[in-house]
């Protein structure tokens, strides 16, 4: 039941971190839609592991078998099914934390509700499961470049204490990947970098968050009241690992302004509705109203470190726990194309729905 | 579809606020729970307006009419259905809106979805339709008392820039409702207080933050991947209108903290595992952990001033809008009973859910 | 969960038989519909008890109430709720069946389910809910006549041993109705009132079979694999009370059939593709093919018969169980417009699911 | 979303006729179920085709693998991936059928809607879909051997004219399997035997009809109004390639009795209520009564005969069809193990969700 995500356009997650590997069901997708997988496998890249020094240094070249869905170039209205074999899987690395519950990790509450659990780099909880969704986004992306302008893109704003100035203008991914942490600006990205090589040595890790947006979405979607498009994005965003905290538009900001400082006034020009400013991020009443959708996502530090701390086994008794294995000091950067995805499953799905709405 | 929420607790709201009232069909409550009427009118008085002068002066009485699913004072199974008549709908009183675009309202995003719009007091994008969610709610609630201990509690945390500082304990709601703002501190309270009439008395309005909390939640709810239990209770608090940000936990102040700080240590003593701190807010993994569950909601400021602002027409003619009618010059006081229902709502289903999960 | 039905145009059905009324919620209905009182009434008269001296005698005048989602004479998009009240309940009427269960009703399993029962006149089981179906139905026909020319049409086919002989066209409602039966066939309708007044009179009652059709249905309608049009026909049939039998074309009679003589070869003519004969009564692998919709629903005999006949009590005590109060001999003239209530929701959602399936 | 079914346990299915291959993924089964390939495969040896000489000779091992979900031999309540690789695919075989639009097949019906068909073998309308049905039902059926007595049973009741008397008792699928056409009386076999080699080598083909049961199922499962036992049951058969009619209980045969013959009267004896009569076919109230369920399943006889008939193609020319490739004469004897499935997974489902319903 919670293993599928999506209205019209809806996706179905499988797979372990060291099992056979990692799949998606796609089902929905318009027919007709030229398959490109080039431009999954970039996307993929973007979230895989290995990148740089400063991520994990699991060896996984993701990607992609297809399994179904896809006739002569195209998708053909059918599931179109993703496979992403996982190669360098070492369930061995694992063996040690089988009776263990990590701190601020999913090892007890996965163990609590279903009494138990794939311990292996914490099979189904681990973030590799997002693989599938990144192809699911890239998937969702060649639907709206099909039919429309829109643009999707998101870049680590803060990183720990260090935080990125407001842009002029979005930045391209070529942009945001020119940089090791996907942060679209020179200096504040080697401050990053430097504080979390620091990190890094330390055995440490550290939380932060990343800005995400969409341009050229049309007003009127999202579905009153239950499916707001900010509820159903929320919820997307809280899918993902590690994920405390999520604000649209002025956010969390708000709380301390009046309402004559921060309410977005409308104006007309050439044939189109606009606001002069944009606190509300692109949503009104749950609804999009065609301006720039942006929003904030916190990431709390990764649960791993590869310092010694005390924990408890399934006995209850005592016991160290020490990171092994291949982590990553910041989750951020690998997170940047998940967000992406999550952004445009939610468009998609909405713009499916949108069709609908309008009558028959 | 977008009007009903939930899994195996299902809500279906309906009603506008300017119509014949305001309805909730709860499908899927538990047969067999005793009726108390008094309990859910409690939780409306709440909510209603014009509890104090810092609330609108709209009159209702909002007391629900059991229309189906009640016999002999008791749940049979079947869809309980909820009908609170709108008594003092004064729809006149919005004539001279009815062609125009409020600044952050739903005027413009629900015309662009429908092309019609009752624009009478907000019609369907009112706050008033939450009267059905906080009845449903106080149904949700009467079955976690008959099967749990779990406790529910949301409070004024932050007015304008006047924050509550860390409380010791949970108050009780009576602690909170001796606030007239929900603060249950009486010297923050008081500074709120004047701040609003400050702010009220310049025809302004302004934002804030609700704490949220669940104290007995058993561990193990919550459904990777896509229905984390923090995943749906952040889509439930952006069903509310004006909220903008939502984070659970350590939430956004995770992003500068490192690892080896917040990390929640577990611990076991007396047959039972916990965590020695609870920066992760009793969700590790998207499932609960057993600790307590604790949250943040901003919400911006309320979008009518009873200044004049600039803004359009249909046509896109400019037009000057002044705020009439009765207006909360804050809603957060009011807003503290919904964000208690949406929370029953989650962890009711949630609990529902769990029983489905254990097998046959 | 069970009392909501619908991908898109969604309906929830609430209310009991004997409690203060029966309602429906209509979610998803396009927006600038024209609201047509008028016809939802016809059709709900075609429902309602006491039509003629065939049909139960309690007395209801099943004129809906609309209790939210219409403004100014249009659907607004928001959920259209309608209430039909219960006029002339006689609760006192089911005093003597509070502890006793019924042969061939649903007394012992609701009991079994929820362990509690409203026993007024079946509450929840009754098919007085129906009421809300027809009222969900008739508004999907406005859907259907504001974009299509789809035509919606049921009558008695079979009435105990008696039977139609295949007509030469569709017949219209008018004279479908012109027999008291709904069967459109004058000889055979008397026949069929014969045999009717003797049941009666017997204090017995009888089973039948319903023809249902609908024509300029596009191609194209259905959603494999599990959601075929034929698949959610079925379902929907399949709520209605007493239903125990559904065939689509040629349906069981396909059994002793050949391929070669029953295969529906196509054609091709002025721009159009058709079959030259309908076997598969107008659904192949599940879609709609353009070609007629026909189908039968067979009906079991009303359990409620005048008679005496052993049962138990809820202590497994025997009794004599005797049918008092207002029942009909016979479902199947007042379940024509439920059936046709069912078929039109059915092509309505799926006619919206199809725009979202074209792309956005 | 039309390729997943279920509330609680849910299967996703995917793949084509002549694609890389089938798969399925469940979702919701509960932890801790002992993994058994072999039951698994012992029901998809009974669906696959070349079985012998009455059914298809594509050679297909369908041995599946597990992608997901299980961890040292037992379910995690993780998504179940299985996948059946096609072995034996001839897409060359249906080059010719390209363009055409075959008599009675899905061919112009998935053209319609998708405008776009992958023509292999029927690609995705293809029955051998349904092998991950199988898949899937025979895991249901695991979950319900660990929690409950509950056995199901199909077999072939009608082929052609032929129909096989009432039996005295539930055959074993031992016995069932003895006979090549899976109907459990000797005698009847061999008539219905000799009936389809006829056909055969007429190529032609015949339909039939399948009775399904399941027995030991609780009272009380089913979930008024939309989604009763008997309706959800209605649905999965009509999931079915070729399925054209459905009845539970007395079913059709009901429409011309009367009530006083054909009411179940209620006993009572040792502790246990019971019927004296089961017209009802364990169903009452669409609510499950605790007596044997049983229901037949009409099928229309194959399309794909090995005869000319006239047809067009997509450009509305006219074209001679003959079947080639390999095809079954009757579709019936593998059905049988897809009809036990698809009542597994009703059953199973309806089980999770009973235990939801009593409460938390």
């Amino acid at each position: 039941m919670s293993n599928t995500w999506g209205k019209l356009f809806r996706i179905t997650s499988f797979g372990e971190s060291h099992g056979p590997g990692i799949g998606i069901v796609i089902d929905g997708c318009p027919a007709g839609i030229t398959w490109d997988s080039a431009y999954i496998e970039k996307q993929l890249q973007r979230r895989k592991p290995g990148q740089n020094k400063l991520t994990t240094q699991r060896k996984e070249e993701d990607i992609p078998q297809v399994l179904s869905g896809i006739f002569e170039g195209k998708t053909t209205g059918t599931p179109i099914t993703l496979w992403i074999p996982n190669e360098n899987a070492k369930p061995q690395d694992y063996e040690h934390l089988k009776d263990v519950f990590r701190p601020s990790h999913a090892d007890f509450t996965w163990w609590k509700k279903y009494a138990i659990r794939d311990f292996r780099g914490g099979g189904r909880a681990s973030a590799r499961v997002t693989a599938g969704w990144v192809a699911a986004g890239a998937v969702a992306e060649l639907v709206l470049q099909t039919y429309t302008s829109i643009q999707i893109r998101a870049w680590v704003e803060q990183l720990g204490p260090i935080k990125l100035p407001p842009l002029d203008c979005i930045p391209s991914r070529e942009v945001i990947d020119s940089s090791a942490l996907r942060c679209p600006e020179a200096e504040t990205s080697k401050q990053m970098e430097a504080f979390l090589q620091a990190i890094r040595k330390n055995g440490d890790t550290v939380g932060g968050v990343i800005y995400g947006c969409a341009s050229g979405v049309p007003a009127g979607l999202g579905e009153p009241l239950f499916d707001k498009f900010s509820a159903r994005l929320a919820q997307a965003m809280f899918s993902i690992n590690a994920v405390k905290g999520f604000e649209i538009g002025m956010g969390f900001a708000g709380a301390c302004r009046k309402g004559s400082e921060v309410n977005d006034i409308m104006s007309y020009e050439h044939g189109r509705f606009f606001t002069l400013s944009n606190y509300s991020g692109g949503i009104q009443g749950g609804i999009t109203n065609g301006e720039l959708i942006y929003f904030r996502v916190a990431f709390k530090p990764v649960a791993t470190i590869l310092k010694e701390q005390p924990g408890v086994d399934k006995e209850g008794k005592p016991v160290i726990i020490k990171g092994r294995g291949r982590h990553d000091p910041c989750v951020l950067p690998r997170a940047v194309p998940i967000i992406e995805a999550m952004t445009a499953l939610v468009v998609t799905d909405f713009l499916l729905l949108d069709k609908a709405r309008k009558g028959c």
